[in-house]
C-alpha cells in the first residue's frame, strides 16, 4: 500500500466549480486525496451555512466521477496552532504533501517538516463563495457556479431559505 | 437526489469482516449507507490503538468493491448523551434510518425521533476487536480476521508495534 | 402533569421592564414558563456585566408576583448551532412553544420541528440593555427602566462600579 | 436586599424524600436557598438517567408549597478542583453558607473561607437514588420514597422506559 | 518558608526591556515573583507570534542575573472571567499581591479581596510589543528594544521568519 | 543560544527524593532541563492531591542548587494522544531529547522523531509518591523522603491536612 496521499483543505461554503478544477489538477498528481473541511464545527451563520455534514455529501456527488481515490474529512478549528497539524494528521490517512495557498496553513505544516506545494489556480474572481453566498442572498443566479450535484444537495437541504433566514436580524 | 440513507456506527478498532459482512447486507436496503468511527478522538491505547484517519483508511479500502455508495466519517465522544444526536447529525449527510444494537444508541436516535433497526448479525465470538488485539498482543494469528486491505493499512502504519508498545507498562 | 409550557430568551444585561412586560404578556398563555439566561458563562465585560448568578437572582425577584410558574436558567454559548437545541432542552422542563424574534433562534428551532411564536413587542427604543448600561457608566438615571427588584440585586453586587472597572482602560 | 442565602447541592437523581425533608429543615435557617443540581451534564446513564432540566422541574413541583425562596440551578461537573468554588459562585446568587456532607465539597470551600454546615440527617438507607433506580430496574415499588410531583414528572418524560433501555446491553 | 510573594502578569510577544525595567523594580518589593505568561494557548498569529514555551525562555534568560527567585508559568486565557483567578492560583504558588494596570485584572483580583498595587512605570511608547512586531515585520531595527538574551531565542526558534509568514495573506 | 536541552516528565505528587535522583544525573548531561509536571489540571484528590503551582514550587525550592539550568512547567492532560507532543512542545522551550520510562510517552515521542532515553534509575520501592501520600493519610514518617524545601512547602499549604480531608468519605 505504497501510494502518493496529498492533503488539501478548503471551507467549501459551498463547494464550487474553482474547488472541482483544482482538486481535478491535483488528483493527476496523486494516489489518493485527501480533502479537509475547514471550520467543520461551523454552520448556520451567513458566511459558513452549511454543516460539515453537508458538505462532506456536496463533495461525496461532485467528484463522483473523478479518477482518484478521494476522502472528505471534517476538520474543526481548534484555536491552537502549535497543535494543529498533528490534529490533521491524527484524523485523516498519512500523507505526504501538502497542497495549500493559505500562509499560516503553509508554516504549520513547514515547521513540520511536510512538503507544501502551491495548488494550480483556478479563476478565483469568477468562482468564490462570498460571491455564491451573495448571489444567494440577494436571488441572483448561483447554480452555475457550483457542480450540478453541488446544487442537488442545497436544494435537498433546503440551503437557500435557511442562508437567508440566518442573514436576517430581530 | 431523492435517495435512502441509513447511519452505521462502531469503534472498528480495527475494522473487521464482521463489520465487513453487516455493511455489506446493509448495503442491500439503501442508497447510501454512513458509517460512524465512533470514540474518533481516541488513539494510542489497548483498546483504542488506531487513529480515526487510520480507520477511515481501512474503511475505505476495505470497501473499495461494495455496491453502495458510503461515507466513513469521524465521530467523537461528546460526554453529553442528550445532544449526541444532534451533534452525529451536524457531522454527517442527512439519514432516515439507524441500524444499531447498542441500547444507549437506539434510546438517543428513538427519544429524538428516528427510526432504528437491529442490524443483521454476524459472528461476534468470531469477529471481535478485542479478539484481535489480543492476538496481535500474543503475536498470533489475526490477518485472516479482516479483510486484505485493513491488514495492509496495518502494516503501513506499523500498527502491531504500536499496540505492543502501548500495552507495555514502565 | 399535562401542562403548556414555553421557553423564551435573552441575555438580560439586565433584566429591563420591556422583559418584565413581554414575560407578563406571554405569562398569560402559558401554564409555565423557561425563561433561559443567553450566553451564560459571560460577565464582567462592557457588555456583559453580569453573572449568571446575578441574573437569576434578579429574574426571580423581578417576577416574584407574577402569575405563572416560571424557571429562571442559564444557558451557555456552545458555539455549534446545529446542536445548540437539543443543548437548550436537555437543561431545561419540556417545552413545545418558543417565543423569538432572533431569526438565528427561530431557524434552529424550526429546523426541529418546534413552534416558534412571536413575543409581543415592547418599546425597544426606551427599554434597552445597551442603552441602561450607558446610562450606568455615564452616571446618568437608570433605575426607573428596571424593576425595583432588579435595582436592589445591582446595588447589593455592587454592579455599576464593577462595570465602570471593567469599561476602564489601562 | 440583607438576605440569608445558603447553598446545598446533589445530584438527585432522581429529587426523593430524603432531599425533600434535608431542605426543608435548612429552609427554617435561610432567607433563601440555592440548591445546585451537580453534575449537571450527565444524564441517560444507569447512574444518572434524568437531565437538568428534568431534575430542575421535578425540586420546582416538589417544593412548590415550602415556604423559601429558593432556585434549583444547574451546576456541571468541570474536572478542576480548585476552580470549582469560583464556577459555583458565578452560576448562582450570592450566598454566606454551604449546607454540605461530601468532604471534597467541605474541603474546597473551607479552602476559600466559605462556612459549610452540616445538613441536618435523613434515614440514608431508606431514601437513596442508589436504591430508588435499582427499583425502578427491577419494577418494584419506589413512588412512595418520592414526593407525588416527582413521581408525575417521571411519568411525563416516561423515565423509567429511558432508566431501563440505557441499562441494557447489546 | 514565610516569603513575600506578587504575581505580574503580561503577553510578552517578545519580553522587552519595559518588562525588563517593571520586574526588576518589583523584584526590589518581594522575596519571590510570578511572571504570568498571558495568552498561553495562542501563538503564530501576528499580535501573537510566539509560543508559551518560547516565552518562558526568552524570560528564563534576560532575567538570569536578577537578584529574586522569579517563575515564568503560562496562563491560559479561560474566557469565563469569574473564574479566571482561582485559575490562575491554582497555576502558581500563593501570592499575596498582584501587580496590575488592566482594569480588568484588577477588578477580578479585588473582587476575590487580593491586594493590586499598581507597578512601576516604563516608556510604553518606547517598549512596545506592537512596535516590535511592526519592525520585525517591516525590517527596521528592534533588537536594542529587548534582552540580548531574547534576541538570541527569537534567532535560535527564527521568530522573525515565522512572524511575516504568517502576517502573509494568500 | 546553541544549547543541550532535555525534557523529563512527572506528576510529582509530592516531588521527592527519587525524582532529585534522577534529576541530578541528567543534569550532567544537558545545558538545560525542562521538567514537566504532568496531569497539571488536577489536586484536591487522593492520588493528586497538589496543584500544579504547588508543586512548581517544590521544584523550583528543591533544585535550588543544582547546576544546571531549569524550567518546571504545567503539563495538562489533553486526552488525544497523538496531539500530544505537540501540545508538550509548545509549552516548552525547545528540546532534543527526552528522558523517559512510561511506554505512551516513548512511543509518542519517537512516533514524532524525537530520541528517548531511559532516565538513570532510582530506588522505586523506596521513593514512590503512592507510598509518601500513604504516610501522610496514616500519619506515618514521610519527611525523609522528601527534599527538606519540599517538606516546607506541604507544611506552608496546609497539604497534609488536605489530603486527609479529601480521602473522607461522607
Amino acid at each position: 500500500m505504497n501510494m502518493k496521499r496529498a492533503f488539501y483543505i478548503g471551507r467549501f461554503q459551498p463547494f464550487h466549480l474553482g474547488h472541482h478544477s483544482v482538486i481535478t489538477s491535483i488528483a493527476k498528481e496523486v494516489d489518493e486525496l485527501i480533502i479537509g473541511i475547514g471550520s467543520a464545527q461551523t454552520s448556520h451563520e451567513v458566511n459558513n451555512p452549511f454543516t460539515a455534514g453537508e458538505r462532506v455529501m456536496m463533495i461525496r456527488h461532485a467528484l463522483e466521477d473523478i479518477d482518484v481515490h478521494f476522502y472528505a474529512l471534517p476538520i474543526d478549528d481548534i484555536q491552537q496552532n502549535p497543535i494543529w497539524v498533528s490534529y490533521v494528521t491524527s484524523r485523516t490517512p498519512p500523507f505526504d504533501t501538502v497542497y495549500a495557498n493559505n500562509p499560516l496553513v503553509i508554516e504549520l505544516f513547514e515547521e513540520t517538516g511536510v512538503m507544501v506545494k502551491q495548488p494550480p489556480m483556478y479563476h478565483r474572481n469568477e468562482y468564490s463563495g462570498t460571491e455564491i453566498r451573495r448571489r444567494m442572498l440577494e436571488g441572483e443566479e448561483w447554480k452555475h457556479l457550483v457542480p450540478n450535484a453541488v446544487a442537488d444537495v442545497i436544494e435537498e437541504i433546503n440551503g437557500v431559505r435557511r442562508l437567508r433566514r440566518v442573514a436576517g436580524t430581530d
